[in-house]
């Protein structure tokens, strides 16, 4: 039985429910951490900290997955700086920002001049939810990181594909990795890039077989898997 | 410099200082992940799921990291079970149960039954926190874990050890394992078994300064790393 990709609103049931009080019990908090250390684990395992020492960390609105990949990925060796332009007004984020600001990852506000001085993109601007056209700021970013050759990992979904349907007017990024979480979504499979890992190793068996997922078996205790 | 020991005063204010929305700003439920899982990690250095599949996680009052640690056991392939004689009556600990039923991990009542199932216990039962005299029902889990032969792993501090002077009465567990977390408290300096680990990658080297901790070096993008 091969693994399932999901369509968009299968990929928000399954998050509600994880965090449903009735079924998951999950507090946000704990699924940002796992996932997004899958995330830093999953890079360590094709970029070394020797090699890409400078990761640029590109972070949308609810972008706790990147806040966090970038704390790890300096625990782990790394020199991240954060590119985080719209930052909501909720103390989830304002939490996840500070524990940044505590390791003295830069917070930066140009994107240009960082990626002249980065070896690694992590792209963690839109996931599962995105929908619809791109909009300012990320309208340029996405340009910016268009036309650069640094690679890309992204979480997820690549910023500005169709959920559903990958990069269908090209108008999205072309990572060279991309770290799915819990499942991949129906857009993966358009993924033409050199690294495909999942990350989020947190779905019960139970929930496994409810939603068919046919999750592949994580080696140890990583937190990822390579699916290519 | 060597690694610093911390007393119990000291080892309270580093966690509240991780947790205050002016200082850490991290949330209870991401440390207690992180810890949880550095402890799992640790348990598969050692302990493998061929030769010791059985697990029986004993947790205390407030032990989160046990729970935790049996959720990410189960993840890794093990057969936990978990003896949770006093659960409180708080939001954060019932969410950490039900994630544990949503695994079909056995909550048991009967530890002396249940040992004889079991090929290894990690005690969750008292943390740095714990001073005094052993209270039921813990005092009677204890002598019955002291009289068994199957290793025990503990978490932070052996339980019923005073957290600086060690296991002075003998009243406490003598573990084959120890996962100090954040840094060892000087109990652990009294430690005689054969595997010590230290886990929670996750203190600022600000703060490692400030309080002269003087870590080692984590490998790679392990959570935890062997001291002795």
């Amino acid at each position: 039985m091969s693994l399932r990709y999901l369509g968009q609103t299968l990929a928000q049931q399954i998050d509600v429910e994880l965090m449903s009080p009735t079924a998951g019990c999950f507090s946000i908090d704990q699924l940002m951490e796992l996932a997004g250390f899958s995330v830093a684990q999953a890079i360590t395992k094709v970029y070394s900290k020797e090699k890409f020492p400078r990761v640029l960390v590109c972070v949308g609105n609810n972008g706790g997955d990147g806040l966090v990949c970038a704390r790890h990925l300096h625990h782990f060796g790394y020199k991240p700086s954060v590119f985080y332009p719209k930052q909501p007004n909720k103390l989830l984020y304002q939490n996840l920002t500070n524990q940044l600001r505590n390791l003295d990852i830069s917070l930066i506000n140009n994107i240009e001049d960082q990626l002249n001085n980065s070896d690694l993109v992590v792209d963690g601007i839109f996931g599962f939810s995105f929908s619809g056209s791109i909009r300012a700021p990320f309208d340029e970013v996405i340009k910016t990181l268009k036309s650069s050759t640094i690679p890309i990992v992204s979480i997820d979904i690549p910023s500005g594909w169709n959920v559903e349907k990958g990069n269908i007017d090209n108008a999205g990024l072309e990572p060279e990795m991309l770290v799915s979480l819990t499942a991949p979504k129906m857009a993966a499979k358009f993924f033409k890039g050199k690294h495909h890992f999942l990350g989020g190793r947190f779905i019960s068996p139970a929930m496994e077989k409810k939603y068919e997922l046919n999750l592949p078996e994580y080696p140890g205790s990583d937190q990822c898997i390579r699916l290519n």
